[in-house]
This record gives C-alpha cells, sequence and structure tokens, in this order.
C-alpha cells in the first residue's frame, strides 16, 4: 500500500465537509477561507509511544485522545475549533490500527464539526502530531496573562481521573471543555487547560500574570471513583500534580460569579472555586483549616 | 531543563515579529489575524531520523531542512508564508544541538518573514514536524487538478541534486520556490512540488487533472555537478525518480509562454520546458529522437 492508498482509505473518508474548506486533503496544501473579523487559535501536540501511551493502548483511544488535548488548548483560549491536520509516524502499515485510529479521531471530529484538512504520513517509530485551528471573536481570547488579584481561581469537573486511570494503565479519554472556553469569552480573565497537573498550570498564571495564589486543597474536585479507589490524601495529590485531566483552570473577578453560574450551568460544565489569587508571588496550597498542605506538587516533567 | 526553559532559551528567540500574530509562543495556543479577503493554505511535513535523514546529519541542516520542505508545499500552490509550528520530539537535551538546530531553522524562517507562533516539546525518538499557513488570494491556488491537454510542462531548477547528496550521505538544503510559486498564479494550470521524484509527482497532476503527459528525457535540467558525477543515462535516472528536489513542476498553456519567461526571469528562477499534456491518460517517456526511455521511474515509497 502507497502513502496515496492509505490516505485516500483511511484519512479522506470522514463524514464532516465544512463550507470553508476549498480543498482538503489531497494537493501540496489545503485551501480554507478564515472568516471574516475573527483571529485564529493554533495548537499543535504530539503523543509519543512508550512516553504519552503504553505500546498497547487501544488505536481507538490513541486516535480520540490526539485531537482531544488539540482541542482542549483551543478551550482554554476560548475558541472555537475548525480545522485539523495531522502527522502520523508509523512503523508499518496495519489496517485494523490504522481503522480504529481514524474511528476515535474522527469520531470526536465530527462531534465538534472539525475537518481534517490535511496531513503526512511517514515511516518511524509510532508518533502523532495534530494541529488543530479555531477561531475567536477579535481579542476574546482568554490568555494566562490577565488575572488580577483578588480573582477567583476555578476548575471544570473533577481532577485526577487521569491519573487513576494511568494506574489502571489505561488511556485517559478526556472530553474537551469547548463550549466551557467559549462561554467564559468575556467573563474569565485567564484559562489553561490542566494538562500537566493543576499545581504546574495554574504556576503558569500565576508567572505570565505576576500575581499568586491560595488554593485550598480540601475544595478539589474529586470524583467518587477516584475517592474509593484511592486514599483521600493520596487522591488530592493525584488532582494536585497528575497530568492530562484536560479540564480548565480559570480566574475571575468576584463580582462575575453569578454569570458563570449561569453560564456554565446551561452547558452542564460543572466547576468549583478552589482557591484566590492573591498579590503576593507565591503559590500556598492550604486546607480547610488553613493549615498548609504538605504533599507532593511536582507536575509532570517533559524531560 | 523543564520544556518551558528550552522553548524560551532557543525557541522563543526568533528575531521575527510579524505584526499579524498577536500571541505567539507561551500560551495555549498561538493567536493570529488573518489578512481579509485572503484565503490560507495549510501543511504540514514531518522529519523522522533515519528515514528522512541519517542520524549523523548535522542539526543545523535538520532545521533549515524542516522549514523548508514545508514551505515548498506552499510555494506548490502559489502562496505566501507567513505562520509556522514546530513539533520536535528529542531523545534527550542536548543544547548544542537545539542551537544548532533552531539556527537552521530561522535562518530560513527570516529569509521568508515567516513567525514560529507555537509548537511542541517531547521526549521520543527524533522527529520533527512543522506546519506552516501562507496566504492566497482568493480562487488563485495552483492545484494538481487543473492541467489541460496540450499545457507545456515545466520544472524550475535542476532535477536529481537532491538524489546526488543522498549517494554522499549530505541533506540537501532545497530553496522553496516561494518567489515561483507566487509568480505562477494566473498563469500555471497546474503545480506540485517535486519531492518523491519527477515521474511519481507529475502523476498525481496527470490523475488528478485526468490527462497525460509525454516527457522529454532528454530536456530535464541536469546541473553540471550531477553530469560530473555521474554517466548521463544515471543521471536522467536520478532526475527522474530521486525525490528531496523541492524544485516545482507546472503545467501552462502555450500562450503564456512569454508571460513565464518574463515573470520568472524577474525573480530570475531558472525553468525548462520538459514536455507536454496530452489527453491519453499514459505517462510516456522518451528521448529526443523519439525512442522510448527504458530506465527506471519509480520514485520514493513512503512504506
Amino acid at each position: 500500500m502507497s502513502e496515496f492508498d492509505i490516505i485516500s482509505e483511511f484519512f479522506a473518508k470522514q463524514h464532516c465537509h465544512r463550507k470553508d474548506v476549498m480543498h482538503g486533503i489531497g494537493d501540496d496544501a489545503a485551501i480554507v477561507t478564515p472568516p471574516a473579523n475573527q483571529q485564529l487559535a493554533m495548537t499543535t501536540d504530539t503523543l509519543v509511544a512508550g512516553i504519552h501511551f503504553l505500546p498497547s493502548a487501544k488505536a481507538f483511544a490513541i486516535g480520540y485522545k490526539t485531537l482531544a488535548v488539540n482541542l482542549s488548548d483551543l478551550a482554554a483560549m476560548g475558541a472555537e475549533p475548525a480545522w485539523v491536520t495531522l502527522a502520523v509516524t508509523l512503523p508499518e502499515i496495519n489496517k485494523h490500527w490504522l481503522q480504529d485510529f481514524c474511528d476515535g479521531f474522527f469520531a470526536l471530529a465530527n462531534e465538534y464539526d472539525v475537518q481534517l484538512i490535511g496531513g503526512n504520513l511517514a515511516r518511524g517509530p509510532l508518533s502523532i502530531t495534530a494541529q488543530a485551528i479555531g477561531f475567536l471573536p477579535q481579542g476574546s481570547a482568554l490568555l494566562r496573562s490577565q488575572a488580577k488579584p483578588h480573582d477567583l481561581i476555578y476548575v471544570t469537573g473533577t481532577l485526577g481521573d487521569a491519573g487513576l486511570a494511568l494506574m489502571h494503565s489505561q488511556l485517559h479519554q478526556p472530553t474537551p471543555r469547548i463550549q466551557a472556553g467559549i462561554a467564559l469569552r468575556g467573563i474569565a480573565h485567564a484559562a489553561i487547560d490542566i494538562s500537566d497537573g493543576l499545581a504546574a498550570d495554574l504556576s503558569h498564571i500565576l508567572q505570565q500574570s505576576n500575581v499568586g495564589a491560595k488554593i485550598n486543597v480540601d475544595a478539589l474536585p474529586l470524583s467518587t471513583e477516584l475517592l474509593q479507589a484511592l486514599p483521600r490524601e493520596k487522591a488530592i495529590e493525584l488532582a494536585l500534580t497528575a497530568g492530562d485531566d484536560y479540564e480548565l483552570c480559570f480566574t475571575a473577578a468576584k463580582d462575575q460569579q453569578a454569570a458563570i453560574e449561569k453560564k456554565l450551568t446551561t452547558i452542564k460544565c460543572t466547576y468549583t472555586q478552589i482557591g484566590i489569587i492573591t498579590k503576593e508571588l507565591s503559590l500556598e496550597l492550604h486546607h480547610q483549616d488553613g493549615k498548609h498542605y504538605q504533599g507532593r506538587t511536582h507536575g509532570y516533567e517533559h524531560f
């Protein structure tokens, strides 16, 4: 099978044809028409076999997650996803693997009306890089640099579940918080997606916004599954440090509480206030009773 | 060194700041403003160690080529390059390697006013994926599907030099034919870049345009270096089959000869007419005297 046969048999069969895609897969480059008066958000993420997933992971889950981690980055900017390109490096052609991979990738892509417009297929150690592009009204991006002292700090969903899945050698299939990101435009000051662990990712907001934070670790949203599987102390540690949750962490002024409640409840996105932004530059983790948190805070390190 | 330290020390130091880049490296996604009334061309290409370059290849050359192969795809559409993202997978952090890689990448990026707006850094077997985005006036893309019977077939530059470099274990540093692609808007019917060998890449035009071609192999432009290094017959074979030349192959109506001469001479891009598009669907390779070419035509196969 040539590269071109594989592309037409597996990758060119998506049931999503956006009107703004003039030429998708099949030429030297894709040609798309960006919407008038919008900005574009662009992100890229790589999953490497043996690093980001076990060689035994299901191809469907790998395909799904390849797109999910990129859509999560768009969500953290408040962008509406539109197009994606995909660079797949494979040691050999395995038709079943390719079909399952594409099924997982397209399941999520179709759900968000995201069209695969191009890509690359190469021989080599298993690794996948996707790039996603989304739309944003001018100046509405949720940046890491805009947190303000006294902002409330929130997270969506529950934390630590991806870490628990990993302990069971399963590949977590995160739900990118696209609707939440869009809903938070004009409301949140700063946002980031939690891919490296809450403590590490919140630190990026603090650093870029030149502020600090106080986090109540007893307020962290933990799923029933996580609390059933682990002692509470260990569950909190996972929530703070395990990567791969892909929930959003965002900050907003106190007077936005009602707006957040209204917007996120409408789209059925759960959220929890976990702390407050401070002028002092440190990240302070404490329990409900005010005692300092003594556990680990170190998130995922790429090297 | 953390991922973030590496990015800020090496990748965030480009001397190119485009006005249409609102937020580059450093957030969940980059934010850019596309130009009004233009289409976007998007492409992605991967280079894998041991497949696309020898492990001993110079990092500068790898960095240069990573961008060059993507810009070449934009050139083949007639697009003007603007932004690039870069996903680098590395087995370990080697500062000298990273500096040389970035020097090569940015040397070319700065030449074409292309800004690196984001990327990903992961641990794993050495592999680099870049995605380039360029601009095009509405409807001006040079597609593979628009060749017409009686069109003249041209190639830019000389062919086979990349194949010769490979025989000497060197990494060819192609010049992306950006100016030529832009100059050919509205003049050429179809275009492709020669990355898999002329015969294989021309076949894509023929297939997508539903036409055939007659090529005079004695008309193929061969460099003095190639003819000095190899017997003429072997040089022709390399020109037809060796990938990695990254010249453009394009077709145009006969009455565009003067326009092509004028446009390509102005930008000092050499070009050669090598054949003609036919109604008959076959690709026929012949010598100057009309005899059939008997050599190999098989290009690079990805699997």
